[in-house]
């Protein structure tokens, strides 16, 4: 209801401002006998933390996970999972220049008229920071779908007006190793050169630029999803578009789809080598009426340009005066990089939740 | 869990097949003392329904409403409101043509994998057919929106590769009337006529083509929209993705705004003539942190060629063998001039939705 | 949240007031390939329709059960299952002794209260011929329960101060054979007779009387429920509650229990002949830790006499106004013998739903 | 669904096991501006820790709350509340004798069967000490509750066959004052020392008793409950059920209410010196068709004897092989004199969960 918690059957609930004393998760329906590996949930925490490269914030946040209930000798025990991360970077600075005025493009405004109150350290709840919550729950996801044999990818796949080629999903092992050579997390060398360049010129002019992630989900079983209303791409597109600042969701063929004629975008069945049915092509982005039919599950997520640029913008301040508002301290020139874990996090916990939905009553056994 | 209902508060469920005796809707949660008109959810059925010109599929369904409870002396009364929606056009007509066969892009192979059974007649369950439901109780939400000035206006904003000028939301009246007036409901009517034609010849072709629909919500009190995962525009995603064909959304800037940057995209604030705070420009799409900003909430949905073309296509049977299939019947070539209705009814559900959750616990009192 | 429907993943959804054209209920998360026997719905609805006897209302009402959706060839098919039951007993009659007046120990000042509306004819939605929905859906539960070798078995243990003895619950077949020998439901014959006069006696007197129903559920496998909020007999114990006229709930040595030393309560596990764990008592009722141990499952609930009765009454109207009410037309006077099936319904409910739940995610498989 | 969480709209969830690092709970849906009084949760807190008396375990926990989100300068800000209260005492004691062995009438044996693990060091997930998370946050719910004036009142009513008379709920201060004057936490002083002696010859016996907690919640408004499944008396009585020991519960009249008549039983209207609308009697317990109806709310729970006994059992072990136990260590006699205070916690969650429902939607405003 006040919409914490994500999930049906592995449900999740994030607590934690940016500036308290730290945020964190708990699993609700996680299932038990999992290989809870620790190490694992740090690298992926690693990947989203802050400090990273020159082309994302220089806060340093080491972002280490504890974990407090749930797990026993190394498994899930079907209890719920409690994971928190201490806030480290809570020194007192001088919040004067956001605590009465609405930053441009931020939720202040929104938080005030909402509640009649705000946490404005930091943005509180607004900030990105709690998406730190979601990876420590999405790579216990990935642990859990592992088992399951299923695979999420993610990379950048636009930054500004730049976009990477297609690439070719068949192995992603090797993506996942070309994408983390580059700190802009694009799987293609070149084009991930020049969106490295193109945000270090917006960076030294003190603005931001908005990017694209592309995402493909291997060897998910038929039969995920539930029609109507909890289609599995309606669930993934709630999933991305309760990431920070995403604006735009599309699966399969997309928006570009719909320029398209029907007998150009179906999909014709037919059977592989091994006489598994499947489809020459998959503009419908391996779901269909709702319902994953085994091919790969792609999507394609929009973030907008992070809202603080390091700039001098007009604003209104409490009183609804006009004033002016500069961005201070350390922000991401473009949050793609770092998003692009969140973006697997978030597909991890809706594959998971819809396959433990698929087992228990889809066929009466 | 098995995804027929939507809501948390203002809630629906659905039920019924293309081809059994009835569908229908029950809501549960719709305040009480709200005038309910049954002629206005008529009208907007009439909307939706079949039949209605040379560019939808010829079949003929009048889509009559029967309201069964929680209506009484013509006011709700807090208790479910059932409605029912019986099926008139059940012709025992030949299904030996897709009986065991699977439509390529269609639901057959996913439903027969996931239930181990389905009714195959008309697509059952997997029909657009049960949108009709939808739109009887989006119509019973804009009741409620009606009272409390809340208005939502949905139009075909493209279609194939035909795009309709930007359109000016400032008297959402005059555009309903406008697009009202053409067959296509795009309120432009020079891009209409464009539309109706290309629509014709795609039809004359026995080919299908996919569309766009723009949406505006004008008057949206500042405040609804749950942080984090419920955000108002993620549930709006989430509606528009769970209508049949749809492969994507976006809102405020969308796609496009992922290529902008932050100087240029960042909405500024400033009063209005009134001294109500409001925004220079609306990127945002009158959503900031997942929270409604009191402007206008603007967003664009995306609709896939509808699949059943009347060309024969390859595909496989039950039985995994290869097979041909050719459509049969009365189809429509392009789903959005009817599936406007269905937008509008979806978007209207969330925000009475969300305006319940706003009341009950934002604000201590 | 508006409270009409039950359970999380078997979860049905109800409509209907008495007066109006139908009651009805939609089962969402029904197993696919069930056989759907519509002569059993029928005859449990049988079971609790009125006139059936001189100790229940004479009230008339055939209760004929319409399935609209989620069934196709006998079977289910995993979407939703829509009954209707039409109301018949719908004769224009006078309610002016009621219209205005709110009944001692009913629901009419509590739903003027809430709603500020109220639908006054037969108590409109607070009847308790919504139960008739409950039965219905509850039925199907059953007929879901049964390929899964579970039964329930509920009957009238208490009638005013009357007690049945203790059943031996060996056989449960023969239980409800020596049940529906008599009109009271009672499993026990001697005390069956005695009720049936009592009863009867009070009627005659125009006056009402509670009683008490027990209930065995037999061959729950070990693991259903969930520990901490939703313990099995909670949700049992909330079932049973929300069931017009309950005042009470015990499961296991129940109230009686509290009075006992935990050397005499504590269950030992044994093994049985076949080596199964199974206790040497049952004072735990089948439950421990919330979570079923293979033992039978029995609880009892207490039911308040009915509110109408056929004497004057001092009341108030609606003006605040002193004024007397009698009870009019046909009414029960004593709701336990139609009560029985619809705790079994209930019971069953939450049985199914358990059952889904523990096969969703308990064990990583 | 994993039943880890309670409530709708004033939501928690909580977590943790009784060897492990923490417990504690996040609360989602508190509305902003509330007072949060950390020393009050913190007194509510040591109302139910160990080693308060000779009649209560032995062991030592501070049970220190800390608030790491949700409050800003004192205040709710309407984010989520997280709690954590940190376990001190995990001496690594011996565990070997319940590691393999199933103890009579606990968890042990279902946990096991239902997860294939489980956290045996003092009962894991299943030990009471997770109602410490429940009273950190039923004193949230207590607080907002006080600001709308409502007020929530336990005490033990019966321990084994001593019953304390009824007492007089007129003034719920000096009833809070005389339970707290003794350490049973009875309102009747004369019938506190019995229970006192009885349970402290119980303990130096090695075995344990069972007992009744009875509870008034006065000031509740009118129209709080939903009909049909979530009636107010249902939920209530679900939150009961879900604390560890509790194997009934019954309100207003209860179970002897089903022994009376209609004539003596029903609850007639009548106006109160002010005017207001109120009843003579109150065999309702201040609920009527699930609705409150104004009067005072009353309910009475019963507690099972602790299963732990300080006396040898037979049992059988992991292999199922036949093995004896005994309790070690430090426990309970009786439960009810700390369990008073998670009555009450649970009841106040039920009522402030409820209130924010009635705001949200009952009316049309």
């Amino acid at each position: 209801m006040a919409g914490n918690s994500f999930g049906d059957i592995f449900r999740i609930t994030t607590f934690g401002e940016s500036h308290g004393s730290a945020i964190g998760v708990i699993i609700d329906g996680c299932p038990s006998n999992i290989s809870i590996d620790e190490n694992f949930i740090q690298s992926e925490l690693d990947k989203r933390k802050p400090g990273q490269s020159k082309i994302t914030t220089q806060r340093k946040e080491s972002d280490t996970v504890q974990i407090h209930s749930g797990v026993f000798e190394g498994k899930s025990t079907g209890t719920p999972i409690a994971m928190f991360i201490p806030n480290e970077d809570q020194r007192s600075k001088d919040y004067s220049h956001i605590l009465d005025k609405f930053r441009p493009s931020h939720a202040d405004f929104t938080y005030q008229s909402k509640y009649g109150i705000r946490d404005y350290r930091g943005g509180g709840r607004s900030s990105a920071r709690e998406t730190a919550a979601r990876v420590a729950a999405g790579a216990i996801a990935k642990l859990f779908l592992k088992q399951e044999g299923i695979e999420v990818f993610a990379h950048v796949s636009g930054v500004g007006s730049i976009e990477s080629p297609n690439i070719d999903p068949t192995d992603l092992t090797d993506l996942l190793a070309l994408r983390e050579e580059n700190i802009v997390r694009c799987a293609d060398p070149a084009t991930a050169n020049e969106m490295i360049s193109f945000i270090d010129d917006i960076r030294k002019n003190g603005d931001t630029v908005g990017g694209r992630i592309s995402t493909v989900i291997r060897n998910v079983p038929v039969g995920l999803g539930e029609p109507v209303f909890d289609k599995l791409h309606a669930d993934l597109g709630k999933a991305m578009l309760s990431i920070n600042a995403v604006h735009g969701f599309e699966y399969g063929s997309g928006f570009e789809g719909s320029k398209m004629k029907g007998s150009e975008h179906n999909d014709i069945f037919i059977k592989d080598s091994t006489d598994k049915v499947t489809t020459q092509t998959n503009f419908s982005g391996g779901i269909q009426g709702g319902i994953s039919n085994g091919m790969d599950i792609t999507f394609r997520t929009a973030f907008k340009p992070v809202a603080t640029i390091m700039r001098d913008q007009n604003t209104l301040n409490l009183e609804g005066e006009e004033t002016t508002i500069s961005g201070k301290g350390r922000h991401d020139p473009c949050v793609v990089p770092r998003a692009v874990i969140i973006v697997e996090a978030m597909a991890a916990l809706v594959i998971a939740d819809h396959l433990l939905k698929h087992r228990s009553y889809t066929h009466a056994r």
